[in-house]
């Protein structure tokens, strides 16, 4: 019984707009079937009962299959979607996917926690009518920052190569500039005096493009005028 | 170049003994390299130099390749060492392969979050000096309390099956495991009033003891005298 694939997603969400791209950019067909968390939609007694048990996004339904955690479902498209290319998890290089794996791993505690706390409380809260404690801004502030000047300095290695594992874009990659870019809808500019990030982000936007855009208007639209982001052609 | 297997730890780190145990249950040899979490090794420049960048444990070396993340390592080892026994990460069969990614992506925000911020705040606090707010602890058992609830409820399936992918173990339990004996240290008991839990961490250290108590031995040490832990031989 295959009903096809089905990808449960929110933009606003950033492993939702990374496996959104990995997925068009491979010109993989799927069915868009957006949840909107603004609605809570995911935490819904449906939602975890027929899609997703664990009451987020994103998530697939492939058939009768039902697959959350983009890491998890990055690995199953590349096995059972030969139209993803090699590069993107490449099951023919066991050192090149340890490296993708470890990376995938080390995010979750790392650069998305860096980034997820810093948005949570300087963008959502104020919308929730909670708080913003300015303390507490500019620690979750230092902690983006050394997130990230870790990431230009060690895993870009002073841009001695294109992408964080090799010569070729991964899903590292696409997985790492989606949760990067949510920064800047809190205001935070990650690329300002990092020109390796800056460099790579532009590398990672231009491989993927147009999805790429089409999966962050709804960043790029949030973010404040401060933020440089792309003018799409319909935002005009 | 081949200069054996090493692999970098700590007892009192949840991922290393979850390593520890899946090498010696498959009878891998390995060097034990000991990281003294205590005096902070694992943060020297020589350590991220020459070990693991990201600065924790665990984290192998195999013969010149350096591998830090659990659940990169154990994909890693599954497919480089024939020796794993398939049950432990099977690459032959994809839908238990995507469960149990699914489970390792998910617990970093989840299991292994809830656990270890009530470990940090509850026993590891007070060793620093630092103060233990009664309210945040209220705040954080009730976050351990809702995360073991689900696990019991939902991811153990009311005791449909043994394990969490499965009728046999794999690297999902046994992570799993390792991570939630964690709280004992901090006088928490995950299996009271949870008879699948209680049942589940049996299994998992009945399929894979003696090592289990070995690498657990610290942890039983520590826990206080309120939590039930097995008595090991030479603690007589």
């Amino acid at each position: 019984m295959s009903l096809g694939l089905r990808l449960y997603y929110d933009f606003l969400s950033q492993p939702s707009r990374a496996l959104y791209i990995l997925l068009s950019a491979n010109k993989i067909p799927f069915e868009r079937c957006p949840v909107a968390l603004r609605k809570l939609e995911q935490k819904s007694a449906e939602y975890r009962k027929n899609v997703n048990r664990f009451g987020k996004v994103p998530c697939i339904v492939d058939g009768d299959f039902r697959l959350a955690e983009s890491a998890a479902i990055y690995r199953y498209l590349s096995r059972e979607y030969p139209a993803v290319a090699p590069h993107w998890y490449p099951r023919e290089d066991s050192l090149r996917q340890a490296r993708i794996d470890e990376y995938l791993s080390w995010q979750h505690l790392n650069i998305r926690a860096d980034v997820s706390l810093y948005f949570f409380h300087v963008w959502l809260n104020p919308l929730l009518g909670k708080e913003v404690n300015a303390a507490k801004t500019e620690r979750l502030r230092e902690r983006l920052d050394a997130g990230l000047n870790f990431f230009e300095r060690v895993l870009l290695a002073g841009g001695e190569r294109p992408f964080l594992t090799g010569d070729t874009i991964s899903v590292a990659d696409l997985s790492a500039a989606c949760e990067i870019e949510q920064a800047k809808i809190a205001g935070y500019d990650p690329c300002a005096g990092r020109p390796h990030l800056a460099a790579w982000m532009a590398s990672v936007r231009d491989q993927t493009n147009p999805f790429y855009d089409e999966a962050h208007r709804f960043v790029y639209r949030l973010a404040p005028e401060t933020i440089a982001t792309p003018l799409l052609p319909d935002d005009g």
